[in-house]
């Protein structure tokens, strides 16, 4: 979720329906589309099945393949920088980084398109707060569309920003969470969307998900931009970064490590 | 648009997110989705280009060909009745029917899943109003999804509610309408939504849309039912009738003829 | 179905399965794929269901929307060439062009890549000949894959040879064939294939076909090229012309008219 | 592939079209499409990228989550059962089950329509053989669409029959095979097709293969049955079991482990 950034985001002209459009607000004579509330796009039930994920050994899933690119080797963030270009901060400690928060999100220095990634994840031991105040955080696909990362074990949300959501969309097919302190794994295929000169979408983007070797997104279609408030917005861009979220609330910062992705 | 339904839906306990949910509200506990207001689903720009169709001859378009169901040949309303069971009561003239803005919204008898469909219809030559309250009409497949009549000829509204839109949720292509006063005609393709279990969709319904000639919807797919207010809903259903919107607006009433579908 | 030409096509080295590759024969080494007769890619059951189409004015469809490209307007073939660049020599008389079997195929100077396509043509009244030898023809999209024009009146041939088939791959939803003598329409959307760097299709092309106001192709995926002989290929190709099929079979030649394009 | 069974499948009087039909062959009159060998659907270049996949724990991947159910324990095969319904006999030892090439084909005892598909194989360190005759087996979709395994570490064959490939269809993106003696993981995600009446596909199967943690397959619509001799068959069915392929070359034989399925 992007809690801090809504009021910039408020700040755009219009918001755009799911598949339809490229918005400008250089014809001032039509009336603007009424602005949102956060709560308008989340409801809470039907709360998606509780699966409790097979056993995993300390290396929780392979090692990169040999045609993967590693972004994190575990040992340092030189894959990452702040989305000004700025070096990452964030903090790397015993193989893994965690959010400094700082110093706000970080993204790859490479832009990619369709690929696979892997990124495993951990929840801190000492997770505090409730709903979207505990262990929030995201990973955008082409820096635009988040797939939710939050502590969802034993902590209910609204069930379109659970951990595997396509955030405000589309709600994970099941609850596959680890503990907190325990490793999760994201593995993800994702398909760039095709733009029309106009731009929408002629394809839209895809991205299937898999959590802990359970299936949250199958082949999912995503409808635009992950916002916290309204629609999604289809905006025309081209190769993106892989970002990683730094969230405002104040619960203690959860980990990453064993990043690898592979162009398809 | 089905405005004068909107205080029985508001009633309805949750909305559902485009793509998602059968939702139910057995669970009292959870917070409930915020109430929309309308303005907040429609956007006015950019309008879609305005396309002069090609010229048609008096018989706008072929006959039924010979495996289609005819579903009005002219003559009378056997075919139809109300959402309730009763005879059809709109007005059989000179080969047409009109809207008897009385009487209410008609149906088929038949139910359908994937079909073909051809519909002609006119906006009298003395429609009055503007916006949405000019010739407003729809027609609805499966009785859930509706493609969005309307005088669109020299009239300006939100443009995922002009003519040949998926209501409030995909615009046409373009704006292809001819004047008032003049038969419109549209060929549509549907195929119906496959649910999972939960309700959901496995397979969303598609449409293409034709009108005059000129392609409005390109195998569009349908993220849930086509709501006056807020997302579209996702509920689980049969085959269903085609339907056609009798609209509280007080603009002069619209007119049918020359209605074939063929099974898929 | 492009009889003629397939001693040449015999001379490739592979052909290539069904949405797979692009094949190079670089590597020696490797045995060849077994080369195959054209009976192999046809069968004859179950033959489509006829239909017999409605009725039509003497102006058997709409003409040309404002935004159309006009291909032909009944006076000359300027914006058509031959394969080689030179000018189309088909026979333009009364509003209408035929084919000139002794100048080979003709295709529109410019090149397209998502559109719909209006088209007319007629098999002439005093045809000859039996299953692909009685009025054969073909409409090409982006000059690579075709939808088959045949008299299909009373002419059976193998069901993915059939007017409206994609040639060698999908069978048309029915028969919707007019008479020798009287003008067919085929109203066609298609969408141009996404190819990945190494040539396969990250998308396939898609195409709708509608012959005289009947479906005949529903968003069909086109698995690669029409082959007279063996498999579809998949070979990496940019925006292409229009082709029309002059056919090597002795009957009497076939008609065009009412053509234009419309870009997506 | 599915060697052995060639002859019997030779009789089936017509072989059908990718996409398109369920021939029946009642109607005599009609050609028959003319018999194909199996050459003739095998081509060899481009061989896919090598990819050595990540190392992995002895535990090669998860165990299976809550909600699955477990199709092979490590004891016993009390799931599973030969073609005709009797008890399959392939060997179980060490946790491992393998086959017993006298013993033919075993299939599930439950039928399964959606799914995600975990089973993990390994071709034994003593393998010889070369070519389809080199630790030849295959996992089949609802007992209809085969996912090859075959030993291709340092051992070529035509690409559409190599490890991954929807056998005779779509080769693998890339070969991403462990050495004899390790084993090979395979997490399968499959929906089922969904029919039309007249029995050729409204939607087609799709199936997504990762091996070892590796993309092989992204949402790959499955054009038919898999045949060994000719293009694949589109007939209808319904729910059906996981077969695992006895197959009749001489090499030693493979064993499976760790097999589960989630019902989607």
């Amino acid at each position: 979720m992007k809690q801090k950034n809504f009021i910039s985001k408020a700040l755009c002209a219009l918001l755009a329906c799911a598949a339809c459009t490229g918005v400008s607000a250089q014809q001032k004579e039509y009336p603007k589309q009424e602005q949102m509330r956060p709560g308008m796009s989340e409801y809470w039930t039907p709360q998606p099945k509780i699966v409790t994920p097979g056993e995993a050994s300390e290396r929780a899933a392979v090692s990169a393949p040999s045609d993967a690119i590693v972004l994190f080797d575990g040992k340092d963030l030189s894959a990452w920088e702040s989305p000004k270009g700025e070096p990452a901060r964030w903090i790397v400690k015993d193989g893994a980084f965690t959010v400094d928060k700082k110093t706000g999100d970080i993204q790859t220095k490479q832009k990619f398109e369709n690929y696979q990634l892997h990124i495993e994840w951990r929840i801190p031991e000492n997770i505090t707060g409730t709903n979207q105040g505990r262990g929030n955080s995201g990973v955008f696909m082409q820096g635009q569309y988040e797939i939710q990362i939050l502590d969802c074990y034993n902590n209910e949300t609204y069930v379109n920003g659970q951990t595997g959501s396509v955030y405000k969309q589309t709600p994970p097919l099941v609850n596959a969470m680890r503990k907190p302190g325990e490793w999760n794994v994201y593995d993800i295929i994702y398909s760039a969307p095709i733009f029309k000169e106009d731009g929408t979408y002629r394809i839209p983007p895809y991205v299937t998900v898999i959590q802990n070797g359970v299936l949250l997104q199958n082949h999912t279609a995503i409808l635009g931009t992950t916002e916290y408030i309204g629609f999604p917005k289809v905006v025309k861009h081209g190769a993106g970064p892989i970002s990683l979220q730094s969230h405002g609330d104040p619960s203690p910062a959860i980990s990453f490590r064993n990043v690898w992705i592979r162009e398809l």
